[in-house]
């Protein structure tokens, strides 16, 4: 963890640890007057939640939101909305073991480090539990988006070596019919036998996510998509990503139609910053989770070596949570965006 | 162009259009008593400069910083640094063909979609003129990362299809020895003879940077190396990066040393968003730059189909110049999150 | 309400009505590894309570502090400090009466003239209780700057036209002796008895208060001291206030000793902006509370005339209970900026 | 000076010091599209001006403001304006008997207390000529606001214990046709003798202004005002201001007409932290200027005592040249809030 805050207008302030009293966070700049809908904040949490198949780990985290603030009768007012999902089903005592050991590609040498102190209980504030605080955030904001006509289509394309070679806008039924979040049913097969295997070694594996928005309006902002958690996001690319790097501009370059659209959509939708109202694509990278089931050779806090035996209970492979995760980023983003741009002409 | 500024503690406010009277910033939080060297960062500058090789822009920019304030006798005082590197050699009619028209893969169209208005001599705002400001920033900040003991190795990679499959530190001789910026002088050959071909088609082609940062002290920051100039980026990735994704936990975790150090380095220097004083590395993917000087089809204000013919004087391949920006965008940020770290603990 | 954000490196952001779920916040910038003294945290809330004094309201809200993050054995982790104060005892259908009314002087109809919608029980987010968070981070910013031998002494020296003249640093003691928190014994009684017959009338009364802050370090920040609570304040001043209107630069300039303090100080500790070591004082005022329990002509919605009845339970004259809030306000303002200084020499 | 940035949307991030190049800005936020009057903003320079009258200081400061991007054609782009007001008639070396002093009651001790270092040349950043850079950003924020219908009337009420016993809205002819900015022909007479007997004495003067701004619409955000020149601003008060600590509940309350405008106007126009569409106004006490043109104890880096003879050319009293600050600081305020509430409601 690091910047506890996200956006401009619409804004999150985060805040909790793995194994503290819950994650919460408070959120400035919903417009008032908008009917909320709970149950689809519920629904989203549902979606990031541990344990809801059996590739996932097998944490059962209830996850349940409460709105502390913020709306009258259903409706935003316009103040800040605070909110907390508060934590459960946690084995502390899992983590006894690691008060003073280091494990590798953790964060827990690092915040030591910086802070000299570290809450060592399931990763702390580090732990990917923070991102619940977002995917509330998210849920609003799509909201929003929503009422606008924005339209997301948030899938895992990558595990391992198997990938999905489909940039499509998929129907969310297609994403949520396996487990693996992967909208083809071959490939996603295929993942989750790979993921399953991985699993039994006692491994993880990594993976990547595909994010494919439409309809947003042309003349927004600045999605820079930058601040995803920083734990587990290794690589991002939005349009033609790295492939850009060998290709020619005469190639590279969207023709217009005279419509204002494009023949072409390597720009992935964004134009010196700022939407034209093509879709908007990007992809995101996730190393493999560094807590593995399996002996690794670590240090302690004098530095002497030590075994560590993985413990606790954790995903083998990430993404097919982390969908949910990626597009609340996107849509706080472009939200946050659009408000902005609200005011930039006269 | 969006967010016009960059950096917390250590923060950057830039203005200014190609065609205008010149590009400057505000720099904020430049710690007191530092004796700063302007040279130096007349020295960024001239590495940023059109015109300093056959392989780039003909175009002539002396790009001459003015400090206009926060120094006193050669040391900083603590108060804001303004500065303005003027526009010279300004071919400003070379655009007004462009008043009606848009460009593909320009922000021409987007511009006027988000502000009705645009200033469409150079690209205006989003001219990649606007890097002048970080590449001062950056300069400065660099200056007292030196002092620290941090020090910076960033060279051109890739180039179309032709890559450098090595990542170490080389010296900055090694990589200034050549125009491509690319320190093995086999494929930096090979490099600038697919930029010479390019170009003779009047065509462009994208590259990638990497850049490595040795001494980094542990436990600062979350280096998220966000906002690199969105016009020109398109991905970026950090340590293992996308390979990442293929990747299983035992492979990839970065086992310790009883010093502290590890093994491998996976996890590219950084750690629940924290630096863990191993090298920190990362790579950026540039598209090819969009003005080609070749004929395109595109569209005027009107939505009327019309032929573009490239004029002006533009890069073929813009890796070579971009490497002090993206050494100056991680210097800026190393260095904010070097000053926030300071105060984290009591 | 407005910003609801208060601080830089330290800072609050606060959420919660009046009668929603309670009021809260995440406290950003805490330093690490600082023990925590809740119950010095749990004291101040109970200084500001309501129902302390019979001339406060008779209101008893707990006000109970829960600590949900940033915490690990008591220690501060550098991490976010989430936390939430319940709402209890609420009369809600005490305001049922002003779902249609504008209540004269208060913030009815200005946050329906912004956000065409609000939360008319108990003021919603324009009430007083939005002060118990400021309070919380207050008091914990005292606790870092007691440790570095700050000391403050806040006091009400003015309730209608009952004047304490003596500016003095008072003890703590003193100040709580009475009710009032005037530390006069003779004049307390005096406030408190005027503040007594005012509330027998049915009205309220304006008030003010006063801030000395001892052995602030010289060459910190730029004590604003601003956006106390815009509901009750109305006028502000520092060092010589709106006296020095009527004085000669020659009786106003504080000269100096040879160990650099002052002869004078009507300077109020701060020069350009920045502490000189010599005491901070200044001095808020604050108007007489909106609600009375007199009949009072009013406009309900449809802009149709009505006569609005006080009811609720409410305070004749707030300035005792706004002492802590007072001192927790300057308490954020001067850690906020020592935590800032510590960075402004290299 | 300390902060350096002003605003939220509608942002200024200043720059320059007494006698270096020049004092400058980035203004970001500006909505694109409007035709800005650059002569407008020269005249607020001018009047803010020294040497325009034999009350104001000898030196004849040109202060002509250059635009450096941000506009095409004369209208605005959206993107960030840059500007500068270079320094001229500089007489640098009446501050060399200075570089080792600490005059009283001026910044210089407590800068060097915080930086270390300071530029002793006219105060370098201390200096009023800093607020150039709020008269730029407040002339253009004016500019929007009369579009509006927004309306300002800034005059000076009190110098020494002179005072205007009138808070009505005052035409700017009237304001202007006088050199100390007072618009009664009598007072304003008194206080031009006042100040002419002051500086005969070699000594200065306090002052106060007060700011009356009508057609505000009703609900937008928070007029702070904080943030005024900290230099030499020792109080503010708005609406009833410190008055409202004598007064009744029962009397205090502003009773709605019909058409929701009050009967009286004690909130000032604001009503918690939101404009109420009555007229705002507020009122600012300024203490003497510092510099005086007797002998005056102090002491020099070392401590040791020395004599300090007035030097340089300084205003006898500062509110007459203040005026137009005053209502440039309103201006940039109102103007914020004003694009802030332009995303508060859906």
């Amino acid at each position: 963890m690091a910047g506890s805050q996200f956006g401009n207008i619409f804004r999150l302030t985060s805040y909790g640890e793995s194994h503290g009293v819950g994650i919460g966070g408070v959120i400035e700049g919903i417009p008032a007057g908008f009917e909320l809908d709970i149950d689809e904040i519920q629904d989203e949490l549902n979606r990031r939640r541990p344990g809801q198949s059996h590739i996932t780990t097998s944490r059962d985290e209830a996850d349940k939101v409460e709105i502390l603030s913020g709306l009258i009768d259903g409706k935003t007012t316009g103040t800040p909305l605070g909110f907390i999902v508060k934590n459960k089903d946690q084995h502390s005592s899992d983590y006894d073991h690691l008060k003073e050991a280091y494990r590798p590609s953790h964060a827990d040498k690092t915040y030591e480090d910086k802070y000299g102190i570290r809450d060592h209980r399931g990763g702390g504030r580090s732990s990917a539990r923070e991102t619940i605080a977002r995917v509330v955030a998210g849920a609003i904001a799509k909201q929003f988006l929503l009422d606008l006509g924005v339209r997301f289509s948030t899938y895992v394309d990558q595990v391992g070596t198997i990938k999905l070679e489909d940039n499509s806008f998929f129907l969310k039924e297609a994403i949520e019919a396996n487990n693996v979040r992967c909208p083809d049913e071959h490939i996603s097969g295929r993942m989750e036998k790979l993921i399953e295997e991985v699993r039994n070694e006692g491994d993880t594996i990594g993976g990547a996510i595909r994010c494919v928005i439409m309809h947003t309006p042309a003349g927004i902002g600045e999605p820079v998509f930058d601040k995803l958690h920083a734990e587990l996001v290794k690589a991002f690319e939005y349009g033609s990503g790295f492939n850009a790097v060998e290709m020619k501009g005469s190639k590279h370059n969207d023709l217009f139609d005279e419509d204002g659209t494009t023949h072409t959509n390597h720009s992935g939708g964004i134009q010196g910053g700022i939407s034209n109202g093509m879709p908007i694509y990007f992809r995101v990278g996730f190393k493999p989770v560094a807590t593995i089931m399996k002996d690794q050779e670590s240090i302690d806090k004098n530095g002497d070596k030590i075994v560590i035996t993985g413990k606790g209970r954790h995903d083998p492979c990430v993404v097919p949570r982390a969908v949910p995760i990626v597009e609340a980023m996107a849509a706080m983003v472009i939200f946050d965006m659009y408000l902005r741009s609200k005011v930039s002409k006269w």
